[in-house]
């Protein structure tokens, strides 16, 4: 590998030197200058923007902290992919490279050693719970005001910069959806309590019930950890109940698809025996039978302008006092589930 | 942020000092190393892996090289979301981090300087084409004697470490599967061509039919780019070739429910009308209706096992002039879309 001691030999200056010309700082002889870029040019040593960077104790890097979960193929669930691959357009566009890290949500993650170590420049927190560990690691982050952001997740933290959708007036719509259509025997699974959108998801729930003097039954509140699986389990409690259910509101795609499985297994007809309104419209949603009416939320453009946001800041087109806070809207989609 | 220089101040020795001690570096009086370690100690300042591997001109990176797609959400394609999520496995595992690069497949990629700037320690390169600009960037790489790995892609070069599915197995499977169910007429739609992994289908598709004394018919061979739209929009030739065809191969789950969503669109019942075997088993090969048969490759255990391979090599466990050649066996899952 071509590096910048054989420049330095070639050229018959130091080391010192070859980095000062490649990297234009301090003043140069006019000769020396063009002597060195000679033999860099010659030996194909080339100086990018990332070498040009690193010079500058900079890393070119933008951190993406993410939840190790045991046993999930974490970038295979739609909701982290698609914040990836928003995250993932933003960096590429702009020259960055993508560090993905991950941490232990039961232990205090040390965020500031990734700014101090020079492997970030600034960080994107993913699936954040409300879990004090969590919380603690974030604030930390917050007091030294470095850049960062977190995605999807409330804080009571005024210098924590925050890029969420709005699941309130998501789930609002969901169930005013299924109200609209006659339901008044709504129920509800629900994903982790731990996460600050599975709240705001029961509070556009109560709060469409209460605007349709529904009141609040809690007999029908079913709760799962937003897999596949937890759906299916879920069916069990659903299926149990059916006498007393026109509809379910399910908090993602994922559960959704499972507790389908799960009703069809014992029988059930869908829509015709219980209406079903979703919520993500992954791919999968359009594949199931019947496909979902289901809840879509721009994961997307979340991740790609949480990441623009914070590389305008590293590259001072913003200030980097200035806290993110952008909450973007949902979209209900109307497909076969919630019946016609 | 708590620095060196802060634990300098207070310790009343050099910056040079401070490393010295927290890294375990040369002689030191005993009473100096105590008080620098009390006032790190003190200020929370704490020596961890990173720092120390970033102290030795480490990155502590595994580098993950994916070309730049424009349009396409590549995280949410089943194909990179399961390679991703074993190769972060790995690295979460040994306590690595994983830092994304893109790539423009047009042009030449400077791996090399990946590593001079010390961004990486090894890299993994994803979605590697037959196009010479990627060759040649992977020759480069492969001359260095850097440690990294193709994932996927053949190189005809011997110092090119590859972890690969064997593709022909799998292809030739899925074709006898169909010749078993009594069909002879198959089509094949296959991927992109600049993929090796395309030409190996082929490679298996031809040597099924050879066995079983069936001629190829190239007037039944289709093409796709691996993407849901292109498989719908091969639906209006296999339509067209209905009375010629008992089966279509399809390359991948994605363009295969593509195809099986035009198909219905025209009024085919499926797989009464044409049977099909897909390939990959994502999650949605088991939504669609039918529920696709299908061959299932290990991304998954691929990615794991590339990643590993090269941590081993880093942190001195295998030699690093060893180059690394696995291919593992993919499995057909046997459902509907196939015939009973």
């Amino acid at each position: 590998m071509t590096n910048r001691k054989e420049v330095a030999k070639l050229a018959g200056v130091s080391e010192a030197t070859v980095s000062r010309v490649l990297n234009g700082v301090g003043p140069m002889k006019e000769s020396t200058r063009n002597r060195v870029l000679e033999v860099a040019a010659q030996l194909n040593y080339k100086l990018n923007a990332i070498a040009s960077n690193f010079a500058r104790g900079k890393s070119g890097n933008l951190g993406v902290v993410l939840p190790h979960v045991p046993k999930v193929h974490l970038f295979s669930t739609y909701y982290f992919s698609e914040l990836l691959s928003g995250i993932g357009e933003a960096v590429r566009s702009k020259g960055f490279g993508l560090l993905l890290l991950f941490r232990d949500p039961a232990s205090v993650y040390d965020y500031v050693s990734l700014y101090r170590t020079q492997r970030v420049d600034a960080c994107i927190v993913l699936g954040a719970s409300a879990f004090h560990t969590e919380q603690e690691g974030i604030s930390r982050l917050a007091e030294e005001r470095l850049p960062f952001c977190v995605i999807d997740q409330q804080f009571n933290n005024p210098l924590v910069s925050i890029v969420a959708a709005d699941h309130e007036q998501g789930s609002y719509e969901a169930v005013k959806h299924l109200i609209d259509k006659g339901c008044r025997r709504i129920g509800f699974l629900n994903g982790s309590p731990q996460y600050s959108n599975s709240s705001d998801r029961m509070l556009g729930y109560r709060k469409a019930l209460q605007d349709a003097s529904i009141d609040y039954d809690k007999t029908i509140i079913y709760e799962g950890n937003y897999s596949r699986t937890s759906g299916n389990q879920a069916a069990d409690r659903v299926y149990a109940d059916l006498d007393k259910l026109d509809a379910v509101f399910v908090s993602n795609d994922r559960m959704a698809i499972g507790l389908i499985q799960g009703l069809r297994a014992k029988g059930c007809q869908l829509p015709r025996d219980l209406r079903i309104v979703a919520y993500d419209d992954s791919d999968a949603a359009s594949l199931t039978e019947p496909p979902l009416t289901t809840v879509k939320v721009p994961f997307y453009e979340m991740g790609q302008l949480a990441a623009e946001k914070l590389l305008n800041q590293l590259v001072g087109k913003d200030d980097t006092s200035f806290i993110i806070q952008e909450k973007l809207q949902t979209e209900l989609k109307v497909r076969q589930s919630s019946g016609s």
